[in-house]
């Protein structure tokens, strides 16, 4: 590894992450500084119901200042990812997954923050009971076709990174 | 939209990014904070020589700790971001693309910051001048099938979320 990490200082924590600045010696062996955030690991889970129809939601996204369409899923809450996406699946679509299995995962933001977000592929649903948080109280509950969902990636109607990926590994998947 | 922003506060100012925090209405009317940060929009470029084969890099990552093997790209520097993917392109590679075209737009890790990473495939490619900065000195470039690619992407060898994006949307965009 061409970097090394020589100190580490927390400029601040709040309830959903932390700021901190390292000390380094770059590559070229020159000293400087590099500021990441830490934030939980993601999980998005492509739910194919037996009519390989996938289950998408749709809510108000603060940051994008409008309504997202994208995969269930969330932060893992303290949990290991794959438990976190069966919680994640039913508590926002009401649906519990008989079988749940990887489909990859990927590093979103890899030059700011070291969090990665897993992704799930999750068959024989069958009805549980949805409980959404307080920020998920617009949320909408879709089926589409997978084929359509993937014309929906390559429009850019559909553009959350997690999202994006699942639903291109569920197809390939599939094949 | 169910949030509606208040106030915002300035909470830490870094040469790459920014840390704010917002008081929020949240969607289902109670007051709340929410932290985000902004860092500038990335690009990935998927370029495609006369073979079919796609050109990655491999580099040194600070905070994954490891070598990555990415598509060429980084921070649009405050170009816009086809400029910017040209740019990256010839500085990482030394190649000049004659032809860019967009593959799409990903937000990356959209509760946590608004930026974007923008897609391209550039084809037509001749040489240029590399010019890499200090700390992308242990870089290499290294030509692949875009089949064996996309097969590392499936196998978690790649999980760069831009890189991962772009090379599955290059094989549709070739189908």
């Amino acid at each position: 590894m061409g970097w090394e990490r020589t100190a580490r200082e927390l400029l601040h924590r709040g309830p959903f992450l932390a700021l901190y600045r390292d000390s380094v010696l770059r590559p070229d062996g020159i000293a400087g500084t590099y500021e990441h955030v830490v934030v939980e690991d993601g999980v998005r889970v492509v739910a194919l119901d037996d009519d390989g129809q996938v289950v998408l939601v749709e809510d108000d996204f603060y940051l994008q200042e409008r309504r997202v369409l994208h995969l269930p899923g969330g932060g893992v809450g303290g949990q290991d990812p794959h438990a976190a996406a069966v919680r994640e699946l039913e508590e926002e679509t009401g649906l519990v997954a008989g079988e749940t299995r990887p489909l990859g995962v990927i590093d979103p933001l890899s030059a700011t923050t070291v969090a990665r977000t897993h992704l799930f592929l999750a068959t024989d649903l069958r009805p549980g009971h949805t409980q959404r948080d307080a920020t998920e109280i617009g949320m909408t509950v879709q089926r589409w076709k997978l084929d359509d969902a993937i014309d929906a990636v390559r429009s850019g109607r559909i553009s959350e990174a997690g999202t994006v990926a699942a639903l291109l590994l569920a197809e390939h998947a599939r094949a």
